[in-house]
């Protein structure tokens, strides 16, 4: 079992008045934050917010750029060309930078959301484009995704600083791609079984598909989204599982 | 008559399939582009192609962020908080600086559109927030805009540097501000007599009103729309003009 | 006190996955429902489902048209022309109309939301322009909108048929006008209180003002906001006076 | 040689201020005008300007619904459900019709714009979903599309009355299916050629596909695009080599 993991969650994905998931209740518990750009959620304000937030509780925030359908909260694929993948990744996340930099931070990474995420990993010329955006703007920046995967190995062997991520709330498919879903999370997750299929992976470093058989994955970092009802809930059970089988919850920084 | 002046002008407003002016034309004919964000004109991909088309002309970048509407073109004016003017310039502003980081390039200034000036000229709090917001980002942005009026004097006294501007195809309300229209330029201006109206105004440092009074004005960079028909035989003209009476067109970087 | 009056509730203000209020929990109790149209909340597959859930419930439908501000939750005043109000009144309620004729059903009402309303009741052409937009397209449609106030003159004089209402939970001006709010109702509204005053206007025909004074409104509406926190709340202590009082909570169609 | 023709064009495609096509240069050479309803093209304002020109020019009207994608101009293919599918046809169409109810027209068809066009193609469920979405709304309407092809047999079995097009100036591939690109008609077609392609035609029944092979299609109207640069310039040789042949150009009512 690792000694360190980092807890990643999507935050401020809000839009305007209309309000997901509880950020104030879930910021305490994470180590890095997915901030929505504006495409599928988050608005300037709510960007605003979420980056003094996440500055309060220490947290270390990527942006969270999508696919430009707010009506579809970025959870339906879009043929996009490559030009329009490097262009879209770069103005949400330069828009965020924005934020950080008005509060001295720096940015930490960067993590395509929804199908923005799975044309991407779909397409080689779309991953080796948003690689090609991330090493152009900051070659610093940490890249996360489930690992291993194609589009992993082609950003690493870019020089993309590549992240593996363990999701504990969405569903593999045999070859280690997740599963995106129109509505997601409107169920409630048990938070000590929760807890425990964090624990089953760091001690096996496998987790089982929607066939299921198990599969080996990679992960420095744990997913949990933010919009699930009882997402605290669950973080404090994972948290505590983690303590008590002595894993330190810290940034990706003092991992990776 | 100044030995030097600075010409900037509107670039980048085309959006996705609808076209926006003729930026190719015009580019090399301006020192300074005031480049659309994408709330009233300006999508990503156009915005990138936009910085490159800047870089390869030696053109000073600077962001045009709006209000979001992009069914007005940002020419509505809307009630907003101090809150929501200093998130949508950062947000804005900050989608522009990663495409000029990819390029090498530095932002030189800001320039709200439209209505986003307009209600920004308007209300002191909102002045102040959109100063503070540019002092956050990077002390050493230009905020391009009409003085002397009493926003220019807040902003000033915060310590943004200010730079006053004439325009040469938009209308001067008695007080100094400009009268913004929903549908401009599409007119034809007189490319003479264009030039010979900054002629006018470099000798006397004076612009007529629509009153038909006579107003003095501070100006280091002259403004001219690009999606007026023919903004590049206007350019090329006032480009005359000024090689004829020794004025020297250079960057506001060599001015201010 | 009067024998019959119509509760309505604005209803289909999700947008896509950002979902506002519990239609589901409040449609029982009311009798006619305002339909946001898309401009500021509501989405083609949401109006669908709410129509359908409209007709389930017997309730009469209206549409509730917004200025295009989706960001802003159609609660900020813009700046448009008579041809805009016009336009987007028609827009939003002829797309409404076809989920209705799918359905069988005939629109009953136009209801203008938020800022869209203000704007309106601010402008004599605006307000004749809206009429002019609710004539043209059924003489039978009931403008519903607060009652005493010189729109509600001008529209009634031009042939609309004008439905006042009274609402239970937004604050009167001393000039009847209502007060917009930019975030509304995320506090809890006491049932009981709100019942009581319902009554009490009943009773008297007036409502309190923000100054504290009295004024006499005429309303054969009774309008409750649903995305109160417990707005299903609030309805049934509504209805369980008016019941006790003797009052019957009927359509519209069987009051004016 | 049918005796004959129907005329069809995309009209009504501008937003806000990003102008688009020649609307007033070419409504006066169609029969049929498919105006665009918001969501790729054509804001509510464009919509009741083109509506009025159709009717002085005694031209029918159609919907021409998108998917939601302005930035793409709808040409980019997306992942929607049944319900979406639906939703967008009924929410688009139904917006048109209530500007034709204020001017006393009737809409007489409905045809997908490109990439919603083309995801109804490809997939079954989704032609049944938009073929019952037309039906429920009007089982008068006209649904135009490419024919033969699966989905023209789909549509016409479930009761809808399906014309087929021929498109003076897109590509076909083998199969029949369109050929639907991002960035059409900067180019300028041969006024004379283009005709010349009707002709052959309608001589024949055969157009030419992306491949050289020869298909025959079936086509009671044909399609022009009112975005290229010279569309009334096509238009005049069309009518004039239709008039030479005589081949009368009427409204697809007095043909279908």
């Amino acid at each position: 079992m690792p000694k360190k993991i980092d807890i990643n969650c999507d935050m401020g994905e809000s839009f305007g008045n209309f309000k997901v998931g509880n950020d104030e209740a879930v910021m305490p518990y994470i180590t890095s934050a997915n901030v929505g750009c504006g495409f599928h959620g988050g608005d300037p304000v709510t960007m605003g917010r979420t980056v003094a937030l996440a500055k309060q509780n220490g947290v270390g925030v990527g942006s969270h750029p999508a696919l430009p359908d707010l009506m579809g909260f970025g959870r339906r694929e879009m043929k996009i060309t490559t030009e329009e993948a490097r262009a879209y990744l770069l103005y949400q996340t330069g828009a965020l930078k924005a934020f950080l930099e008005t509060q001295g931070m720096k940015l930490q990474h960067v993590k395509p959301h929804g199908a923005f995420y799975t044309v991407l990993m779909k397409n080689e010329d779309l991953t080796r484009s948003a690689a090609g955006a991330i090493l152009d703007l900051d070659k610093n920046l940490y890249w996360f995704m489930p690992v291993p995967n194609k589009s992993a190995e082609v950003a690493s062997s870019l020089g993309v600083k590549v992240v593996g991520e363990m999701y504990v709330d969405m569903d593999y498919s045999p070859d280690g791609s997740l599963v995106v879903r129109r509505e997601q999370f409107a169920h409630q997750l048990d938070p000590m079984s929760t807890a425990e299929k964090v624990i089953r992976f760091l001690d096996t470093g496998k987790v089982r598909t929607t066939e299921g058989t198990e599969i080996e994955i990679e992960a420095k970092s744990i997913c949990v989204h933010g919009d699930t009802r009882n997402a605290a809930d669950s973080l404090r059970a994972i948290r505590g599982e983690l303590k008590e089988h002595g894993v330190e919850v810290t940034s990706i920084k003092n991992i990776a």
